[in-house]
Order: structure tokens, then C-alpha cells, then sequence
């Protein structure tokens, strides 16, 4: 396998924009990514797109190359990846490993969700299909049900606190509030976080990410091309996606996530890295909870340990290893399909050097984690400069 | 690269089966894959899904791994691919292309849709989404229009006829007849054909495929170890994906599908074979013009010479080179993410020499074109006995 490197990344904002489609955003993404790595359409060999569920959000299936035609790629093999939450993580998993394998040199990976057009209810009712809706659709449990019972284990087995949860939003939301992209700049205090409206509980308001449009793109080549795009290529260390049983009443241990656990340490095999190497990461907050049980999968802390570790504030932007520095789902948003590609974007601008005042102190090896489902699909991809 | 090889294969029936779930179906195709192989699910190193819509017609989402848990197949990555109707076909490209470069050894593909469950007009509006929704969708072009339009424009330049068209359908209905797990098992007259209720002219009823429920699955291997599974093994000796516009206006010519063309030629290239060597195909039949035009667009037979080509009886099950020997979308049925990987399984079982009433004489290298759209995806596959 060859090694593969990241030269050029393109984000739209997140956020509600009720004058924007799913095609120009996600037309937006890739053109500035491709202009960010000086590479004409004409160069793609295949594009892959993560999308949940567009044809449901915005009633347009066959996205690839809907898409690709109006970034002036045909030809080529265009690809849409489902995997629920973690769309966008699959297709550049999917990406990377033919750039690896030699099937492809230069590949535009996209992400995007258009998901504002739609009412609360109507998201909730899409994002419930990622779940089990023989089972745990049918006896209505949506998303935050089921992040809720999750927390409440975790309560009952770790002693974990309301708190430690809020903490994860406060942090989330202070980091978010100097992202120029982010969908909500809004600094919240702990007071407010655990006063937050009730969902399900212990979930309050502030315990849910975002309902976000939104969309990402990277360009993507063999490590031994880089430099005839780029003198910043950001280096794929290792990458892996794995699965779990879709139903949470499968899993032997709802605190836990088998499959990011298996995704985390053949990432980590292929990187020949340890947890304790991974200076920072992006990882998949959908809940302040899924926050908490990342950290502990990904093995940056002991199992149970996760609430602690936010609560003491040593997660935070200047502390000993940042998590979500971007604001994480919480803040920044969450375009379904685009957020896998989001966070590769997010890591890849810290390794450069170009988060402007949410640069972190060391950025030379970073982590994306991706969730799909409850745990059903996980993607961890390890980053580092050259 | 190196070359792979199909060692199992499994179809459920297709049809309409209301006391089905689309969940089963896919079990069922799976598991006779698993066997036919003699592969045990923890055997499996990954696990490609081709499904078009499982969201929108049974409201199930994330279906790689919710399919891949019953199967015992967790921890290994499982990914869904929507390309429209080339889902299938695009799942198998992807798979076969991650066999040929050495990132998995032992791979399951399965393609399935549950359509059913759903009335004919709103199956009409869910197909629609692989068109382009804010063009023609707008305008009210459903997939038989689009077609409509396709059939009149060949017409008027190459001078094909009701006839010709009729001549699809009833050869297409001879050979399902004869196939066990089609959906219709019903011999129809030219008279008929003829005589069919009008959908969108100039295309009747018996113009168009069906809607059906149903599963496919084939597992793949590197050739040099398929004789751990299978004294029959079938090699893909080509294949290719490619993409063109999504929206019928933005294409040169309607009566050409020009990404057919191209994943035709880098297929043909890889298995170093032309068109002529070809001795069957499966292709694509959603309505009798498409696969007028796929005879012409694979190069059996020269630009609109197509019509005469079916009507002269040349494309029938005895004659020089049999298309839809199965019965095609228009007679064994159309389960949309099922039908690419279901016609590598057809071919196979043609390679095989097991496919009973329908076995051919020239049996040694067969084809199958998988259309997404109207177009915008084409996945062609080359297959041969060693």
C-alpha cells in the first residue's frame, strides 16, 4: 500500500441556509477544495460523496454524479457511500484506500447534508431510520432516546454526572464561538447548559448537536505526487471502518462502542501510533455523551473515566489534549453526510498550521473519529504533517 | 492487480412478496451466496451493499450493517453504494476493484430493494429521484417519460419502430418464462405487446420493466484462491464504472449513452476481448428502448441498427448472441439496488452451466451492463470461464 496525503481541503460554513441547495453547497465545498489544491476537474479519477439521506431531506437520489456533473466531472466513477452519520468517513475510508492500493492517484472526496428544509420532527423522523426501525423505530425511540439511555448507563456503571455531560457542551460551544464556519458562535456558561430544555432525559437541549446544511471536500493523491500540489501535504497515518449490530439491544455493553474500539486500533496499527500519541482530535459528538464514551474508546482515557477528564477541563482548547477544538458537532454543526469530511478538513487545517485562533500549540498528529447509528459503523482516521 | 474470481453466488426470487422484509430478502440472497461458496460469515473481510432506496420505500436506513448483523457479519467494513439503478452493479465495481488491489482477500456483495410495499405512483415518484428532480422532475418527467422521449428522438433518426421495441418485450417474457425466479413466468405475442396500455408514448405497459422485491449476492475472491471454494470459479475479466450527466438535456445525443460507451471500452481494454467476442449479455432492459440502445452502445451492432437486431430475432435464446437470457428488468423483474448484482449473477450461472432451460450453447464469456438513471451511472462487467 502507498502512502497517501491530503493536498487540498474546501468547507462551506455550516449552518441554516434556506436559499441555498444540497448541490451548491456541496458544488461550493468542492470547488474551493479543488482550488485549494490547484487541480482542474479534468485531473479527478473518481469522486466519492457521503450522504445520509438527501433523497429523504431534499427528495434527490443519485447524487454522485448529479453533483460531480456540476463540478464538471464525468467519465470518472462517481460514487455515493451511506453510512448513516458516518457517510462522509466511508467514502474518504473508500477513498484513501484506493489512492492506497494504486487504483487511483488523485480523488475528490465530498460530503453534504441539506437537512433545514425540513421540520424538527421530519429530521428526527429521517435520522430515526438510522437506527433499528423494526425495533427501536417502532417503539419510538428516535436518536436522542437512545443517546439517553447510553448516558444513563453510563450514569449507573461510571458514577457519570449531568455535569460532566454540560461540560462537553460548554467546551464544544466556547470553541465554536471562534469558528468562523461554525453554525452556533455562541459562548453558553455550565449554568445554562444544565438549565437547558429537557429532550430525553438526562439529554437536555444542550446535550443534542445541530440540525445543519452544510458540505466538505478534500482532494486526495499518493504522498509521492504531493508536492506538485502543495508544500503542506497532511499524511493519512492509518485508516479504518468497521460495524456493529445496528440495535442497541445487540450490543453486549451500551457505554461502550465495539466498533470504534476495532476502528481505533487498526487506525492506530497502521499508524504504528498509541492513543497517547494522538496530540488532538475531532470526534463524533452527536451527544455530549457519545463525546465522553469517545474519548474512552479511542483509549486517550480509562475506561469510565471520560466524564472527569472533560469536567476537569483537560480537553479544552489550551489544555493537555483538545478535543473538538473545531466545536465539534455541538457547535460547528451537524450536516449529517458532511461531517466525516468536515472533521478530516478540521484535523488537516490544524496540521497546516491555519486555524487562525483556534490554532492549538502541538498539531502534528491528530485524530478524526466518525459514528454512524449507535455504534453501527465507526471510522478513525489518524493525520500527521510530513 | 490481480485477478479476481466469483465463488458464490445466491438469488432470492424476485416478485412481489408482501410478507417479505427487505431485510430477509437480503439474508436469504446472502446466506445461499455463503453456502454456494462454502464461506463461513467470519470468513468475510468486507461487505458491499448496493441498494437505490431502502429509506424511502420501507424507511430503513444504514443498511449495510443492519443486513451484515443477521448475517454475522460485525467488525469488518460495511458500506452501502447508491448509484441509482447501477447500485448493485456499482457495489460489485468497488468490491472487485478492492479484491484486485490486495486490500481484501475474501468479499460478500449483495444488492437489494423491497418496492412493494409502496403503490405504483409513489414507486414512480421514488424512482424519480434518480433523475435530475429540479429539472425534469419539476417538470413532471418520470423515468417512463424519460425514456419516452429516448425511444421517439431513436426513432426519428434511426427509423425504429413499435415493432422493434414490442420485440424486446416479447423475447425478454419468452426467456422469463423459462426462469424459475422470475417474476413473470408469462409468454407474450407480438399482438400483445402491441396492444399493452399506453404509459408515455410511445412505450406501453409491456415497454416497461417491473417493480419487484428481491436480493442478489456473489462472493469474490483473488482467482489464485479460488480453488479453496469452488471448481467453477467465474473471473471478472473486465470491468469499469463511469458517470455522465445526470439530466437527459445536458447530454449531447439521447440516443446514446455515452458512459456506456466508456465503461464498455475500459472494460472490453481490461479483458482484452472487443465486443464481438462477447458471446451473451445481460443488460440493462428497464424499458425494451434501453436495451435497444445497450446493443448498440456495447458495440454488438452499429448505431441504430438496434431495432432490426431484436426484431430479426438475432438477441434470442438460440440465436448468435442471446441478450437477457434471464428475462431481463421487463420480464424476471426490476428490485432496483438487486439488479446489477443479480445479473453477475446470471451470467455466472450461464458460465457455470447450471442455468438449466435457459442454459446456452456459448456459455465461455458473457457480459452485463447496469444502468443508473437515465445514464449517469454505467458499471460494465466482463466474465469468463478460466
Amino acid at each position: 500500500m502507498r502512502p497517501v496525503a491530503i493536498v487540498g481541503i474546501g468547507k462551506t460554513a455550516f449552518g441554516a441556509f434556506p436559499d441555498r441547495t444540497l448541490r451548491s453547497l456541496a458544488v461550493e465545498a468542492g470547488e474551493k477544495c479543488l482550488e485549494d489544491a490547484g487541480v482542474s476537474p479534468s485531473q479527478i479519477e473518481a469522486f466519492y460523496l457521503g450522504n445520509f439521506a438527501g433523497p429523504s431531506f431534499v427528495g434527490q437520489n443519485h447524487l454522485a454524479p448529479y453533483i460531480a456533473g456540476s463540478l464538471g466531472l464525468t467519465g470518472v466513477p462517481c460514487t455515493r457511500f451511506e453510512a448513516a452519520c458516518a457517510s462522509g468517513g466511508s467514502a474518504f475510508f473508500h477513498a484513501v484506500s484506493s489512492v492506497a492500493a494504486g487504483l487511483n492517484d488523485i480523488v475528490l472526496v465530498a460530503g453534504v447534508e441539506k437537512m433545514t428544509s425540513q421540520t424538527t420532527p421530519k429530521v428526527t423522523e429521517i435520522l430515526a431510520g438510522a437506527g433499528d426501525m423494526a425495533g427501536e423505530g417502532r417503539a419510538g425511540a428516535t436518536f436522542p432516546a437512545l443517546f439517553a439511555m447510553i448516558a444513563k448507563r453510563h450514569m449507573y456503571q461510571y458514577g457519570t454526572t449531568r455535569e460532566q455531560l454540560a461540560a462537553v457542551a460548554v467546551k464544544n460551544h466556547a470553541n465554536g464561538a471562534k469558528n468562523p464556519l461554525a453554525h452556533m458562535r455562541k459562548v453558553i456558561t455550565m449554568e445554562q447548559a444544565l438549565a437547558g430544555k429537557m429532550i430525553s432525559e438526562p439529554l437536555t437541549v444542550f446535550d443534542c448537536s445541530l440540525i445543519s446544511d452544510g458540505a466538505a471536500a478534500v482532494v486526495i493523491v499518493p504522498l509521492e505526487r504531493a508536492s506538485e500540489f502543495t508544500d503542506q501535504p497532511v499524511r493519512i497515518l492509518g485508516i479504518a471502518q468497521t460495524s456493529d449490530y445496528v440495535a442497541l439491544d445487540a450490543k453486549a455493553d451500551i457505554t461502550t462502542f465495539w466498533a470504534v474500539q476495532e476502528a481505533a486500533e487498526k487506525a492506530y496499527k497502521m499508524a504504528h501510533v498509541s492513543a497517547r500519541d494522538i496530540e488532538f482530535a475531532e470526534v463524533h459528538d452527536c451527544f455530549t455523551i457519545a463525546e465522553i464514551v469517545a474519548t474512552e474508546d479511542l483509549g486517550f482515557i480509562k475506561k469510565g473515566e471520560g466524564g472527569p477528564y472533560v469536567l476537569e477541563g483537560r480537553t479544552c482548547l489550551r489544555a493537555e489534549r483538545p478535543i473538538n477544538a473545531s466545536g465539534g458537532l455541538k457547535a460547528k454543526g451537524h450536516p449529517v453526510g458532511a461531517t466525516g469530511v468536515g472533521q478530516i478538513c478540521d484535523v488537516a487545517l490544524q496540521i497546516r498550521g491555519e486555524a487562525g485562533e483556534l490554532q492549538l500549540d502541538r498539531h502534528s498528529i491528530g485524530l478524526a473519529q466518525n459514528l454512524g447509528g449507535s455504534g453501527a459503523t465507526a471510522v478513525v482516521t489518524v493525520l500527521g504533517g510530513i
